[in-house]
């Protein structure tokens, strides 16, 4: 298995004459310029990932790191903690948001206990759990450095796994209670917003325990100062193993030139960490919603993506990606199976050019 | 054939009993409540028009209102008449955005002749042309009022005949040379709002072409005085035959409660004309995406539709409703597949709710 060292060294930019080359293609399909908007970026992205114009996705997977957090001893969600371990439980039995939605995309789920407080029997589960939970952030570091680097090598690994049984479309989801609390203070110390920006009421906080949940996240920052110039000493800091297995399979995602979708606000703090890590795998990332927390827009803004779907979704697991791969999957037929200019006056008469 | 009167006076509102029990279900999904945000509203919406809480759509359709306009006397596109009837020719060899979108989501496309003018030989085009194109409405009236209920009863024969085929999902689209300047008109005419909100450069005007677009708009309400109280006196002086169609669509569809995608400015004018003449017709209604073109938010607003997905499209051709159908299955999965909390704690373990 390569390391992490060797997988983000090895991260390269887009193909730029593929990008070239289906920007061309796309200027030349029988519309408008520019009048498939976002879906022509995509493709044109996609181009640049794989280093083909055309492509066609046939295995699509998300990937769920499913943790716990040390943090939630301090009372951060109005959910316990056990219901981690019960999720992840629920999802082998295909009855969770996640695992409707997929179907619905004719896509995989994978999900990885990196850090469950508890075991569950579930064959299919992949089993690589670091601890069983962080350490309180709120009274000390959340995980070791060297913990931090296990738990992104164990992405990386689940997804070199996955390209290798030929998955080409990759998604990311994550299952552990407390996560928007590690999230916001990942986000407040790598670009230094406020808690007013980063923190949100997660599912069903009073305005008491709301209150309670900054200042714990601010306590956190406080009693651990982590380098915001040093990604892996804030993840490990104040982050958790669902956190740095994500950022792991963003890397690795970039390394291997395959599309990886981010979710909503959990999902995207990974990227972001995954961006202060290598920029180039930025390049290789594709949003998918505009999720409810209120810190997404901000977060967005700071990753340098734009995601796409206004659903008012917070469920977390991954539920963006299923629907996104439709999205993506309609760009990349758009580049493979609408007729250029020149081929549509092959079959018939000399098309009037409306491009413009 | 049932006529105009007959299909407008049979709508019915939503089915409450149905609504109140998908709601019900809704809340008891093994998730927060209100997490699947949009795809929780789409989900009991469906079980309003069909009244099933459990939906499952097993044929899709967009229709293809094809037709030409007498304003383009008046310089108002960058694109030449003839471009209406190459790209419906076009459609028919399956090349176009809408043919590509329509396979990649399983959709079936149909394309109705309701005035192009001149002929195409395809197997399989709907021929309901009312005249070939509308006359100039600069000069005067675009069609005269039985025009105009022909050409909606032609919308409300297609979907009526769709749903006989067993169509049980539907979208709206468009082609037609010059019927951004028609759907401003509309609009304009319609909410009273100025040429300033609601037209936009469609593809590729030069500002000169721009400020002549909104004065022949101008100059086309000021000749008709359309009345905005009577929604057909609006669309015969200054609409098309294709936005008339449209309008038949989204009525019928209502009438035999099946839902109707809305797709881009153009098909969203006809939503709000439809929607003028019947209010319930709005409630059968799902819009897509946000256009690129400047009136949409004005007027989806105006309609009190709140598009979902944000990808800067400005095709038309009615591509948006494939890339939301998909959208709208996964909602209808997340009501049919996920369990509740009753029904996870019947195979498993007792379940904590986490539903707070």
């Amino acid at each position: 298995m390569m390391g992490y060292q060797a997988i983000v060294k090895g991260i390269r930019p887009l193909d730029e004459k593929a990008v070239s080359a289906a920007k061309n293609r796309m200027d030349n399909l029988i519309k408008p310029i520019g009048s498939l908007g976002r879906l022509e970026d995509i493709a044109i992205q996609l181009a640049g990932v794989t280093g083909k114009v055309k492509n066609k996705f046939e295995k699509k997977c998300t990937v769920v790191m499913s943790a716990d957090n040390g943090v939630m001893d301090e009372g951060v969600s109005a959910a316990p903690q056990v219901v981690t371990l019960i999720q992840t439980g629920n999802m082998f039995k295909g009855i969770c948001g996640i695992n409707v939605l997929s179907r619905q995309a004719g896509a995989d789920v994978r999900i990885v206990d990196i850090g469950i407080n508890g075991e569950i029997d579930c064959p299919g589960l992949i089993r690589k759990k670091i601890r069983p939970g962080t350490s309180n952030m709120a009274k000390g570091p959340a995980m070791s450095r060297d913990e931090a680097i296990q738990a992104i090598e164990t992405g990386m690994e689940v997804v070199s796994g996955l390209v290798e049984e030929g998955y080409d479309l990759l998604g990311t989801g994550e299952m552990g209670i407390g996560n928007t609390s590690t999230s916001s203070a990942v986000l407040m110390s790598l670009s230094g917003c406020s808690a007013e920006v980063a923190v949100g009421k997660g599912a069903g906080l009073t305005e008491e325990d709301f209150t309670k949940k900054k200042r714990v996240i601010e306590t956190a920052l406080h009693v651990n100062k982590p380098d915001k110039n040093d990604p892996i000493d804030v993840l490990a800091k104040v982050g958790g193993f669902d956190i740095a297995g994500l950022v792991g399979c963003y890397l690795a995602a970039a390394f291997h030139r395959v599309p990886i979708v981010v979710d909503g606000f959990i999902s995207a703090v990974a990227a972001l960490v995954a961006a202060r890590i290598s920029p180039l795998a930025r390049e290789y990332m594709i949003p998918s919603h505009f999720s409810a927390e209120p810190g997404v827009e901000y977060l967005m803004k700071e990753i340098g993506l734009e995601p796409m779907l206004l659903l008012k979704m917070r469920l977390g697991e991954g539920t963006g990606c299923p629907l996104m791969f439709h999205v993506i999957e309609s760009a990349a037929a758009v580049m493979r199976d609408m007729a250029t200019f020149e081929e549509g006056a092959i079959e018939s008469e000399t098309l009037v050019d409306i491009r413009e």
